[in-house]
C-alpha cells in the first residue's frame, strides 16, 4: 500500500513539474515486534557523510529517542547542527526515533494503582506497566536491527521526556548497560508512588556505572498544583544522583527557570548532547603549539567516556587541507602522520 | 533536469520496495532574480495545519531566515515545536529560508576596504557590498512571491546570524518597515570600520519603530583575538538599542556564556522566537475564572505587537472539545461564542 501511495506521490510531484524539490530529514520504517505482538514504526536519520564514498567505512554512535513522532525532527536538526564542521561539539550520529503506539503502556515500569481524583472507583492508566516488554523490544529487536542495517560504532545514547524520562530512568537503574549515556527530561518520577525514586536510593550507589554519563533536566512548572509530586521527586532524584556523581557515574542536573514541562525538551536536548560529549571538540589550530594535541585530546576524551573515540576522517581531511592552504606544511604533515595512527592502513 | 533526477529518485525508492517512507521537512524552490541577475533558491516549510481542510482560510506569519542551507532545518523544527498544541508559545508560521550564492556579496552593506593582515596589498572581501541589491531582491521579488503563493497574514520576522546578523541590522536601520520583528545573532558589526554601529548611534533614537521587537544574542567567543572588534561592537550596539528600548522599540539582549559563535544560533533562535512572541501563550483553563480571558489576552498581545493576532482555529476547536470532554459546558459555550467574535461567519 505504502509503495503505491509513494508512487502516486512521486508521479504527482513529477507531473506537476514545478521547480520544487522535497527536503528530507530521514526515513520511517516498520517492523513487526514478536515481543510486543504488534507492528511498530521508527525513524532514522543518518549522518550527512554516511553515503560519502570517501567514508563508507566510518562507524557512528546511535542516539535513540522516545516519542519519535514528536521529538525526531528537532533531535535530528540539533545533532546535525552540533556535529557539523571542524569545530563540532559532538560526533556525527545516527538518530533513531521510536514512535508510540500505546505510550502509557510502554513507558511505565509498573501497573498503575492510582485512583481518579474525580471518581475514586476509577483506576487511572489501566493499561500501564508494560515497561519491561518495551525495554526487551528495544534491546532484543530494535537495536540489533539498527546494528545490522547501519554502520554503528557501539556507543549509544538514550533520551526521553516526561513518561519517556521515566522509561529512561528505569533503563538506567534496571538495565544499566544497555546504553552508554542517558538524557532525561523532566521525568515522571511521581509514577507508582515514586517507585523508581525509591529504587534509586539503594540502586544508584550500588551500581557500577563504568563512567556512564547522565544528563537530567527539570522544568519550572509554574502551575504546580498536582505537579508538586512530579516536581519534588525530580529534585530528590537529582540529589541522589549528585551524591554518586564522580564515582562511577558522571552526572549533570540543570534546572530551566524559563521553560515549562512542554517547552523544556528542545533546549535541554541541545544542552544534554553538549554535556554528554563535553571534551569532544578540539581547537585544531593549537596543533601549531602542540603537535600531540589530537592524540592527547582523543585519548583523554576516550578515557572519560570509557569508549574509544577518534577524530572523524572528514575532520582530519579538513585539517590537512586547511594547513596546506594556509602555508603550514609542518602541521599538515603532523595531521597526515596522525591519520595513520588513528586509521592504520589509510592514506598510506 | 531536476524533474528527471526526481523521477529517477522516486523510481529507485519505489522499486527497492522497502517498507520505508521518506520524512519531509519542506520544499526547495528556485526563481530567477532580475535584480541579482542570477538563479536563486529558497526553502519553504508550511504549518502542519496548512492543508488541513478545516482551516484552508487560515493565514500565517512568515519567518524569513538567511543561510537557508544551514539554518532552515533547525528553525523549522523549533517553530513546529514551539507552535504545537494548545499551550503553544508562538503561532504556527511559514518558514522561508534564503539560500546563499555569494554570501559575502549579499550580506554586507558596504564594499570592503579591509587589507589582509598577512599581505597589506591585498583587499579582503573584494566582492562585498551587495547588500542593497539583496534587500531589494527580498522586498521586491521574494516576499511578493511568497505572499502570492501562500496564505500569509502580513506579520513577518527576519532572522540572521554573523554576516546574516549584519544584514538583519542593516534592514532594521535602513529598511525598518520591511519586517515586524528581527532576530539577530552575533552580528558582524565590526564590518566596514563599524559602519552600522556608527549609523545606529544617530538612527536608532531617530526612527519610529512602531513597537517593533528586536532580539539580539551574543556568543562568548573564548578565542577572542581578532574577534575583539566583533565582540565589542555587539556590546556597544546592545547598549544603544537598550537606550531606546520601551520607546518605540521593544528590545532584548542575551549574552550566551556557554555558546561560541558557531553554537549560538540554535539556542538563540529558540529564545529569540519565544521573546518575539512573548505574551502569545494563554492558559486557557483559566477561562473558568475569567470568561473574557481570551479576548483580553489577544487584545493586549495584539496591541503590544502593533498587529492583530487571533487565537488559531485549531486552538479554539481544541479548547471547546476539551471543555466538553471535561464536563464544563459553560466554558465550552463561552469559547464557542468567542469563536464568532474572532472569526465572524464561522461555526454559526
Amino acid at each position: 500500500m505504502i509503495k503505491y501511495i509513494l508512487l502516486l506521490f512521486c508521479l504527482v510531484v513529477y507531473t506537476t513539474g514545478q521547480a520544487q524539490d522535497s527536503l528530507f530529514i530521514g526515513t520511517k520504517h516498520h517492523l513487526h515486534s514478536a515481543i510486543l505482538k504488534e507492528k511498530r514504526s521508527y525513524r532514522v536519520a543518518l549522518p550527512l557523510n554516511y553515503y560519502n564514498k570517501k567514508y563508507t567505512d566510518s562507524k557512528y554512535p546511535v542516539l535513540y529517542i522516545l516519542d519519535g513522532e514528536m521529538a525526531f525532527d528537532y533531535y535530528v536538526s540539533i545533532v546535525r547542527f552540533l556535529s557539523k564542521g571542524v569545530y563540532a561539539s559532538i560526533p556525527e550520529m545516527i538518530v533513531v526515533g521510536i514512535d508510540n503506539t500505546d505510550r502509557t503502556r510502554d513507558l511505565t515500569p509498573t501497573r498503575s494503582q492510582k485512583r481518579s481524583p474525580d471518581d475514586s472507583t476509577k483506576i487511572l492508566f489501566t493499561n500501564s506497566g508494560g515497561g519491561t516488554d518495551f525495554v526487551q523490544f528495544i534491546s532484543a529487536e530494535l537495536a540489533p536491527l539498527i546494528d545490522s542495517a547501519y554502520r554503528t560504532s557501539g556507543f549509544t545514547v538514550f533520551a526521553g521526556h516526561s513518561f519517556g524520562g521515566l522509561a529512561a530512568t528505569n533503563i538506567l537503574l534496571n538495565h544499566t548497560d544497555l546504553f552508554n549515556a542517558y538524557i532525561i527530561h523532566d521525568p515522571s518520577l511521581w509514577w507508582g508512588d515514586q517507585y523508581l525514586l525509591k529504587q534509586s536510593v539503594t540502586r544508584l550507589p550500588a551500581i557500577n556505572f563504568h563512567k556512564k554519563r547522565v544528563y537530567l533536566s527539570q522544568a519550572d512548572n509554574e502551575d504546580k498544583g498536582s505537579f508538586d509530586e512530579h516536581f519534588e521527586s525530580i529534585k530528590s532524584f537529582a540529589h541522589i544522583c549528585d551524591s554518586v556523581n564522580n564515582k562511577t557515574l558522571t552526572f549533570k542536573y540543570e534546572f530551566y527557570q524559563n521553560e515549562d514541562h512542554g517547552t523544556l525538551p528542545l533546549p535541554a536536548a541541545f544542552n544534554g548532547l553538549k554535556y554528554i560529549f563535553d571534551g569532544y571538540a578540539v581547537n585544531f589550530k593549537h596543533i601549531s603549539k602542540d603537535k600531540e594535541l589530537l592524540i592527547k585530546s582523543y585519548r583523554s576524551f576516550s578515557d572519560k567516556m570509557n569508549f574509544t573515540f577518534k577524530p572523524s576522517r572528514p575532520m582530519l581531511d579538513f585539517m590537512i587541507q586547511y594547513f596546506k592552504d594556509n602555508n603550514k606544511p609542518e602541521e599538515a604533515e603532523t595531521v597526515t602522520q596522525q591519520y595513520k595512527y588513528f586509521y592504520p592502513g589509510f592514506r598510506e
